[in-house]
């Protein structure tokens, strides 16, 4: 199956937002965003946040997409906040009242968190740096692709600030020892380290190879049910910060929903005559 | 010490359910279960989750049992729900009423918490696929020991359905980037894979050095005191899902408690004295 | 730069409390605390516990501390609970009565969580044993570097009791299969498998190696503005068991009020300028 081809190729991206700092490619059922700032290295601005954020918000709702990847253009996946925007600060506020420099960058930790629960597979490809918020959104991908040369760090303390809205979601995926360090020394993993944290799932030596894994693995993507991997992303990630009780309550008849469907009735038959269920050749 | 051996060997088993798809075998303190429907890779069926969940119901009282190890016949663990069974659906409930297939599903998740939380040592030998509920009972024990052609997995999204009653338990083992990219690709992990997860604690090239791997854990397991295992196993327990100061409270008066015991009292003393403890002898 | 020297080499130790069991050394913004019974391969008493506690809480208000190093005297950590004081028991309570025992181990919990939430950098350096309680030390450290020849483990229950104040503790760091692991079967972790866990960052094969890495991450600590060091453990100590968006909230309002102090000001301007900032100079 060649995922990159199919009956959709040219479907209209009309309804999606217009995109300064992003560029959108869709192939078939696979939606493809590139941050789009290389001058900066794909460093995040407001702008770029609301963007992404404008783009999740959509995919979310579109049943045509079955894979999100998330890459950066000219090199780099993201070096994380643009320090040149950050310096830029509002009047502080009046004493009680709110800072309105909150608001901005608690946005992105929605951002993350829907980017974290989409429905849909999310894979993330990088090749060099992945810094602060662009480390964020690698931990909030199914499938992570790095390039050996890739870096990941949270050295915001350098600079005398923190890594804010990627903390939950790096303290899950990296887990806290390797997060503590990172943030006490400012120190940078490669791509081989962020392998062996867990953190990646395949290290590549060239581009070349990152593209035949990620094609790869958007044929395996395509292989399985839409709404069952909707379902089981819900439910791990349900099983992270739930008691266990209410996780088994819910997968349970989640289970028994799936089981009545004419989906799962077509794909156990399909498996048990040995033949390709009919979601697998629909890219 | 040879833990195959000892004046319990020859223990009735006749106090424990008989079982149409497990073998029981019981070996000094040591009770062997095996999934043993080979002919299907022992797929689980309702009959045989619920002939577990009675053998684990029976040894949490056992206290002659010190160790429990699961395995399964003919080369694999198990292969997950049998799908022969699972296409036969009952009729849909009438609106409003609770679905009947619901609970012979969320059965198996109480089996689960019951041998997860079992206070005996649990050891799992896996030799060929360990797949949805064979993975979930994987990640329920103590010591894990596979071969490395053994395979984890979870991929019914294939099927168009869903891993169910196991999420929370592999989540916790695995973690969730591992689980989320097994769960959108449908990919397998193999042992030696497994190993590097941390999903197992050993790989081997064949069943002769996972037995010799297996006796070798088993004195180990001996040398230790059997309600000081069952303590730090709940405890441990705790800690994935209690606040910590109510954790260190408990585990306070936990320490205390054992340690006004005889067998503390023993146990320090031959620690002292450098002779074995009294526990280490009886198999 | 050479963290060993500065201007405050000389500081008083005057306001630190006197330890019989603690080796206290004060270099530049570095204090070294060097459990110091080596006779005992460092095991812990009530005493040595209670110096601890009084060093950390006295390290936690000084802000001319920037990293605590924590190490053992005589080629090991710590040995974990002293037997010989453990069998060294109070008659027990009257009916309904609280037992004495449980308040000075109790105590220790307390001595954990504080180490664990120091709002400096927490190096733990480990040549021999670390065992028990001195595991958990280990496990309340941001940066940690173990020579090969190190052992971990939690084999109390061959002496019939239980590690206790440590377990919440490990289970976070090293998870809970290689806890469930190392409990039930006694065995210990060398340094290369501590680091395989992600328990240790670093494995040297000698103690020079590991002085001079230690020195690099010091270097690396005095590049990081100290109130950004301390705002993120406790960020990423809070992402461990409180809800994603209480997190976010809270990391978005703590990096607004870093943004706006002088010290993140002249840390980004001497970002973009090329230069270091000025907190990386003063040892």
């Amino acid at each position: 199956m060649d995922v990159s081809a199919g009956p959709h190729m040219m479907l209209a991206m009309s309804d999606y937002p217009e995109c300064e700092t992003l560029l959108l490619r869709r192939q078939g059922w696979r939606l493809e965003v590139t941050l789009n700032r290389p001058e900066t290295r794909n460093a995040l601005t407001h702008q770029m946040m609301r963007e992404i954020g404008a783009v999740v918000d959509r995919v979310a709702d579109d049943e045509t997409v079955r894979a999100l990847v998330l890459r950066g253009a000219g090199g780099h996946f993201s070096a994380g906040g643009d320090v040149n925007f950050m310096t830029d600060l509002p009047p502080p506020p009046a004493p009680g009242q709110v800072d309105p420099l909150v608001e901005p960058y608690r946005y992105f930790g929605d951002v993350l968190v829907k980017l974290n629960h989409l429905p849909q597979a999310v894979i993330a490809v990088v090749e060099g740096n992945a810094v602060g918020g662009g480390f964020g959104m690698v931990c909030c991908s199914d499938v992570v692709i790095v390039l050996e040369k890739a870096t990941f760090g949270i050295p915001e303390a350098r600079l005398g600030f923190i890594p804010s809205q990627i903390i939950p979601f790096i303290v899950r995926r990296a887990g806290s020892a390797t997060i503590r360090r990172l943030a006490v020394t400012a120190q940078r993993l490669s791509g081989r380290e962020a392998l062996a944290h867990g953190i990646a799932h395949y290290c590549c030596e060239t581009p070349e190879q990152a593209e035949a894994i990620l094609n790869d693995v958007l044929v395996e993507i395509g292989q399985c049910e839409p709404s069952a991997i909707a379902t089981v992303k819900r439910l791990v990630l349900a099983a992270e910060d739930t008691p266990v009780d209410a996780v088994l309550d819910d997968a349970a008849q989640s289970l028994v929903d799936l089981l009545r469907t004419s989906e799962a009735r077509e794909g156990m038959a399909a498996f048990l005559e040995k033949r390709p269920p009919p979601w697998a050749n629909s890219t």
